[in-house]
Order: structure tokens, then C-alpha cells, then sequence
């Protein structure tokens, strides 16, 4: 098969850091255009918008979409319109009626949409996986506590109304939860804590449970400074599970049973090429839904107002 | 076939208003059994909670759930983990990732699931439909304001966090408008007024879209005193089109062309009785999901203490 013609929308942080280095390494891609009001990428076609590309470069196989998820939807839509295979950051959408809606025109069109959730590609994810699977869970936290100064400088968006918030991080530890337990879990409680500047939450303290009765809590915070945390701790019959630095590295009772390089985005890129192979999509919103889920049963609290 | 042996659990003011008349009247359903915190069923066995309920009660073929939303699933879970069909008022939970894992027990059971929206049952609903599916849509408006004291006096859990508020009655008017339409919508941006002695908001004005640009508003209220407002006004190329009093009428250019007497929960036992019969389940989410988008896009406002 010749290589995917890619052009990617939304030229940001994460597309340089993460992106653009990922498809250049994967000779199933040519990096032929890009989209972005802000940003460029040397050596391709640029173009102020969605629209301006795809009229000006009908050569494109497929776009990955990287702008805020609050402007997903419409460039995700005029792609699909026009023929191409859809890549969506995570998260996929401000709404998941919204990507509900994508996920069923790319089946009337016969084209690929991704919904990405690059955490679940960690190094030591699908050992953690199998672990569980082999074994009686008595109880699982999830703490997922960074500086948001550090990671999100200046970022106004996601603190915007639909921006999420510290859900933003902490939908990746939604999507390897959803991904390594063996039943569906749903949330019972949760407390959400709005700076009270601010149109989304800076911590979020989260309790689930699934059809037989699993403990299981989450804490988000953004306030964290010193020592980060991104991680997920089950005490199960095999042993103190601790799966750390979002996914890369898991231990049992102390000791280092799996790590590997981090590539998460090539893994991404791997799997898109080879869904666009098959002809098939890939969409679980589980962890959005679980973040919609946890926005209305949850508690609203105001807290000190927040400065970047 | 003989009768279906059902029982009811959570008796309150719908099911004595409701649920007991319309199954009285339908000769598809025995009623034998009851279980409630505080309320009773003259002439059939009552119960303080569903597990003894459906322990005494070998022969319940089929429950309807009544209770708060957040109670729902752990009955939900109980009735068909004993092999029980399950009428779940609405809305179906207090979180979408539970009613999807009620679906999936379902499913695997062999059992029957019917999440009800019993408003997409009013006599002037179908109508609508119809009328809409044949007509271009230029604008809609969605107006459903009422008196929360009148309607919900003193009903604690409902300003609880989970309870949802004006989305309660607001949930009705969206499992009308996801039914009539004849593409999927989505929220663009939603405010929710919330007071600020209360878990749940008072009002919220929410605009939506769909893939052709609809455009569609909703303006819930529970301050309205005087006159109340259920009705869904659309300006179309066959005129403008008003489906008031929650469905019951439809007016075209101020013409009454529709109007029928209300059975909205006779014929929701009917379709229950049906589905049981060809061993179906009928879970439509688009409702619930919609509300859940709306509190995790929606701006939060406060506004004056409110007090029953």
C-alpha cells in the first residue's frame, strides 16, 4: 500500500512534541499538509484552515485532529464530508452526542475514526492488564496530581466552560482504568473542586464501583508541585500492583516486573494506519463518559480563585 | 401468554398517580408484589427493600423501578441478576456508564431492559414526527418552564447532587426533541444557574446543532409561577409548528391539528408488554447523554438560595 497522505490540524505543543516526530519515524505516512491559526510545520503546505486545505490539497487520505476539543467536531465533520480518515486527539469531542454522531457518519461513508487515548499505549499498560486478569482485585486508587503551571501554561481553553479542566490529565487515567479492569465500572460520587475564577475544575475526588461491589477511587489535583504523580495502585490477591509515570513502569509488592521506552504516539500512529488498513473504526468513549458522568452526579465546591 | 407478574418498587407519588391505573387497566400485567422505603400497594404484598422482595416473590416475572435515579442500579442489578425484566423509570440512572452496564447484563441475561421516556409517548408526539420528517427545519425552540414548587414540593433528592435538577422535567422535553428530529443533535454551549444553597440547578438555557447547522435552543425553568410552559416551537417550510402542554397538542400556524386524550403510561406498559414478549430491550441514552453533555459544558452560575 502507498504511504497515507496526512495533513494535520491544529498546529500546538503536543503536534511538535509528539506528532510530528511519530509520523515522520512511520513510513506508512507522507506529512503533506497542515492546518493551524497559530502554528506551521516547515517543509509542507500551511494553511490558515480546515476548509483552505482540504479545497487546496485534494490529495489528503486523512487528517489528525489536534485543535482544543471544543472546535473538533466541526473540522472533524468537514473532513468526514469530504472523504477523509479521521485521527481525534483525546478527548475526542466537547460532547459525546457530538462524537456519537461522527462515529456514525464515518460508518455511512465507510471511512476510519480514531478516538485516541495515546495513555493507553504506555509501556506497561497491557501488563498491568494481564495481571489484573489474572487475579482478584480488592481495590484500586488513582492519583493523578501534576503542577498545571508547569504542563498547561497559559493555556485559557482549558479552563474554559467544556475545556475540562484537571479531567483533561486525568481522562488519561481513565482511559488505562477503563482499559485494565475486567468489568465496566460506573461512578457513585464525586466532589469537583472550580477555582472560583475559573470554568472548570482544579481537583476532583472520585468514587466508582462495578457490578460486584469493586472500590475504586480517583484524585485528581492540578495543584500539585514537587514530586508528580500518575498513579494507579491495586491491592489484589497477587500482590500490591503499582502502575506509575502514567503507564510506563509496573512493580509488584516493590519490585519492577515490567518498563519499557516510552512511545505512546508511535503506537497511536501504528494503530491508525493499520485501522485505515482494515477499513474499520475505533471509538470507545468510555472515559469521557465517565468524565460527563462524574460533571453531573458530581458535587460542586468553590475553592481559592486560580492564577497562572 | 399468560400475564406478565410484576411488582413495583419505590411507591411514590408516580406510581400511585401513574403506574397503578395503567396497570390496572392492562390485562398484560398482574401486579403481585411492592417494595418501598415508606409507601404501600393496598391488596398485594408489600416489602421494605427489593432483595426481600424478590426472595419472598419467586414468581415476579417483571419489575418497574421508581425510586431516585440514584438508587436505580444496584435494584436494577439485583432484579436481573435473579433473571427479571426491568421497567426503569426515567430517567434510566444517575450515570450513563451504569445504564450501559445494566444494558450489557441484560444482553447477556436474555432479559428484557426499557429504559422509559414516557414523555416520547404524549398524544401529539408522532404527529410531530411526521410532520417535521416532511418540512425543512429553520429554528427551534424548546420552552419548558414550570413551578418546582407545585411540582416537587419538598422532594429533597432532587436538588441533591445526581438528582439533576430542572433536568428532571427538562429531560422530558429533550427525550421529545432527540425523538422528533430527524438528525442527531448535540450541545454547542449551555449555562446552568445553580442556587447557592443547592446541588442540582434551577434553570439552564442550552443551545444545540446538528451536521446541518440546526438551529435549536432550550430554556428550562423552575421559577415559572402563573402559567406553565411545555412546548416545542418550530419555525418550518409547512409553518410554525407548536407542540404544547409536554406534547399533548400540535398547532400548525395557530391551527389545533392534533390533540388526543393523554395515556403516556398506558402506553408505556404496552411497549414494555411488547418488548418482553419479542425479547428486546429498548435503551435509548440520547436524553440522559444530552444532560450529562450539558454539565460538562455548561457554564456554572450562581443565583439566589432557593427554599421549598
Amino acid at each position: 500500500m502507498s504511504p497515507i497522505n496526512l495533513a494535520i490540524v491544529g498546529v500546538g505543543k503536543i503536534v511538535r512534541d509528539q506528532h510530528l516526530p511519530a509520523v515522520a519515524a512511520n513510513p506508512d505516512y507522507r506529512l503533506i499538509a497542515a492546518a493551524s491559526r497559530n502554528g506551521t510545520v516547515d517543509g509542507i503546505d500551511n494553511f490558515r484552515s480546515i476548509e483552505e486545505m482540504l479545497s487546496a490539497v485534494p490529495a489528503i487520505d486523512a487528517v489528525s485532529l489536534c485543535m482544543p476539543p471544543q472546535y473538533r467536531y466541526a473540522a472533524a465533520e468537514k473532513a468526514l464530508a469530504a472523504g477523509k480518515h479521521v485521527f481525534l486527539e483525546k478527548p475526542p469531542g466537547a460532547t459525546l452526542s457530538e462524537v456519537a454522531d461522527l462515529e456514525a457518519l464515518a460508518a455511512e461513508k465507510g471511512l476510519t475514526l480514531f478516538a485516541s487515548w495515546h495513555s493507553r499505549y504506555a509501556p506497561a499498560v497491557e501488563a498491568a492488564k494481564t495481571l489484573l486478569s489474572g487475579t482478584t482485585i480488592r481495590a484500586m486508587r488513582v492519583i493523578w496530581k501534576e503542577d498545571v503551571r508547569h504542563w498547561h501554561p497559559n493555556q485559557e481553553w482549558i479552563w474554559q466552560a467544556g475545556g475540562l479542566g484537571v479531567f483533561d490529565p486525568g481522562i488519561n487515567a481513565l482511559s488505562i482504568v477503563t482499559h485494565i479492569l475486567p468489568r465496566p465500572v460506573f461512578i457513585t460520587a464525586a466532589t469537583l473542586e472550580f477555582p472560583e475564577n475559573r470554568d472548570a475544575p482544579i481537583a476532583a475526588a472520585i468514587t466508582f464501583t462495578d457490578a460486584r461491589g469493586l472500590d475504586l477511587a480517583a484524585d485528581f489535583d492540578w495543584r500539585q508541585t514537587g514530586k508528580q504523580s500518575w498513579d494507579i495502585v491495586a491491592e489484589t490477591d497477587a500482590g500490591e500492583m503499582v502502575l506509575s509515570e502514567g503507564g510506563a513502569k509496573l512493580s509488584v509488592d516493590g519490585r519492577l516486573v515490567h518498563a519499557a521506552p516510552e512511545r505512546e504516539y508511535p503506537a497511536l500512529y501504528e494503530r491508525f494506519a493499520a485501522l485505515v488498513k482494515a477499513g474499520r473504526s475505533d471509538v470507545d468513549l468510555a472515559p469521557l463518559r465517565h468524565v460527563a458522568d462524574a460533571f453531573m452526579l458530581g458535587r460542586r465546591k468553590f475553592v481559592e480563585a486560580f492564577h497562572d
